[in-house]
């Protein structure tokens, strides 16, 4: 396989994963190409100096890229798999930004056998979605899990590594359940309780004006990611259904329990368990 | 009664608050006393410059006091309001800063009838605890619930109002009852989801050493308030029951209905539902 300096990079979706990685990229390949749905997205990514060039044709540009990145909504990396096998070059890689990442890599596992697939995954994002949201500095600092089936070389694992290093990430090689049961919990189900805490706040709060007024830091930040793309949530919520309910079902007991000694007044209970998540939190996060 | 800036005042509870508080008068009144339980917080406070003098006996300094500011846990609140109120000079002010007011003012209510009483509630905070983590700013653009009792005469409202200007807060006043209904939504609730998520993953994910390279910042902002100092949240659950539970049913109930959503895979209603969330949390923090 080539080294990355030597390789054409296209980027599928230009939204915010898309447009950041394309425009931290810039100086550590030969060329990035965009591949869009939209124009006025190709038009904005080279305005800004994102892509070198892009298109709306996936027939055109897929033949001639080293690298493909699909950096779409999970189902649409599903359907793009499938579309777009057929059209890429034999010794090409193809990797995806999706968060979940066992239906992917079943639908990878069906590309032709010339291709090199790997699955991806970056831990990092924010609530302002789209191109206009971009940021080259997004991926520095953030776990990139990579995720290669059978079939993938130890070569095109290299250059997957590589490409999230050049875009300033730290590459975690993980297999496709443990880390959809690990982002189960460690980041699907929060967005679940954002939500479900802004639903909560809409019912019981809203209708007093001073809400807002008061409310708080631990609101806001418990409540931050509820402000996610309605669209990659949807997908990553479906194809991670199980994890995703067994998770939540297991948050449940643990919020139950805390109900049930806050009824009780059972303080020395309720001591010992907030005693332990505040340990176990500051144990996390030093 | 006297200006803010003519005023002794005492602060009894060097913590956090407490000490942040007293940092952040300096200069708004005539001197700040720090009541405390151990003598190496006086000396702390003293050698920081937050306290021009302290002491271990409340005999000796609330008699001597303009204004008495109660910075400790709510049922430390509770029992403080007894034992200081026979001590306190006609004509002070006594305010709290704890987290939930109704029990707060029904104590305040049994004091001497010479005393002015004031509820308050700073929405601030942070969860490293303790004088060490004092912060002269902490108050500084935070909204300052201040709930008066029916016997709070105006001045005293405006001598609290005054205090919580000279900090850098936003006074509010709200009664009792209302600030409690919200709080136990906008402040109390999150505590109890960032708990009850740091115990799942826990039980999830910790047994997996990946779990903390790949944890992303949902996670990290969703649990942050599970590193809250475990009395103070105790004490604040404890004297806010009824309203946490009630919110707490609720927040059920919409988790329970996505969860359901999920199960089904019924994509255009679970759509709606994050959509709406996302409006909702936007509207909120725009």
């Amino acid at each position: 396989m080539k080294e990355l300096e030597a390789c054409h990079v296209v980027v599928a979706g230009l939204g915010l994963m898309g447009s950041s990685l394309a425009a931290a990229l810039g100086g550590h390949c030969r060329t990035v190409s965009g591949l869009a749905r939209r124009a006025e997205s190709i038009e904005q990514a080279v305005k800004r100096g994102f892509i070198n060039q892009g298109t709306l044709d996936p027939k055109e540009i897929l033949p001639k890229a080293d690298i493909v990145v699909l950096a779409t909504p999970v189902r649409t990396i599903l359907r793009q798999i499938d579309e777009y096998g057929p059209l890429l070059a034999d010794g090409s890689l193809l990797i995806d930004l999706g968060s979940t990442k066992r239906e992917v890599l079943e639908a990878m596992d069906r590309l032709p056998k010339g291709v090199q697939p790997l699955g991806g995954h970056p831990m990092c994002g924010k609530e302002r979605s789209g191109l206009a949201a971009a940021d080259p500095e997004l991926y520095v600092g953030c776990s990139f899990v990579v995720s290669p089936l059978e079939r993938t070389s130890p070569a095109a694992l290299d250059l997957g590594r590589a490409l999230v290093k050049a875009i300033g990430g730290r590459p975690i090689v993980l297999d496709a359940a443990r880390q959809d049961h690990l982002a189960a919990t460690l980041s699907h189900l929060p967005y679940l309780l954002a939500c479900s805490l802004v639903q909560t706040a809409d019912s019981v709060t809203s209708s007093d004006p001073a809400a807002w007024e008061i409310v708080a830091g631990g609101y806001r930040d418990t409540s931050r990611v509820a402000g996610s793309d309605v669209t990659m949530m949807l997908d990553i919520l479906s194809t991670n259904r199980r994890e995703v309910l067994d998770s939540a079902a297991v948050f449940r007991d643990k919020l139950d329990h805390l109900v049930e000694l806050i009824a009780e007044g059972d303080d020395e209970a309720l001591a010992a368990v907030l005693a332990s998540s505040r340990a176990e939190r500051w144990r996390m996060f030093p």
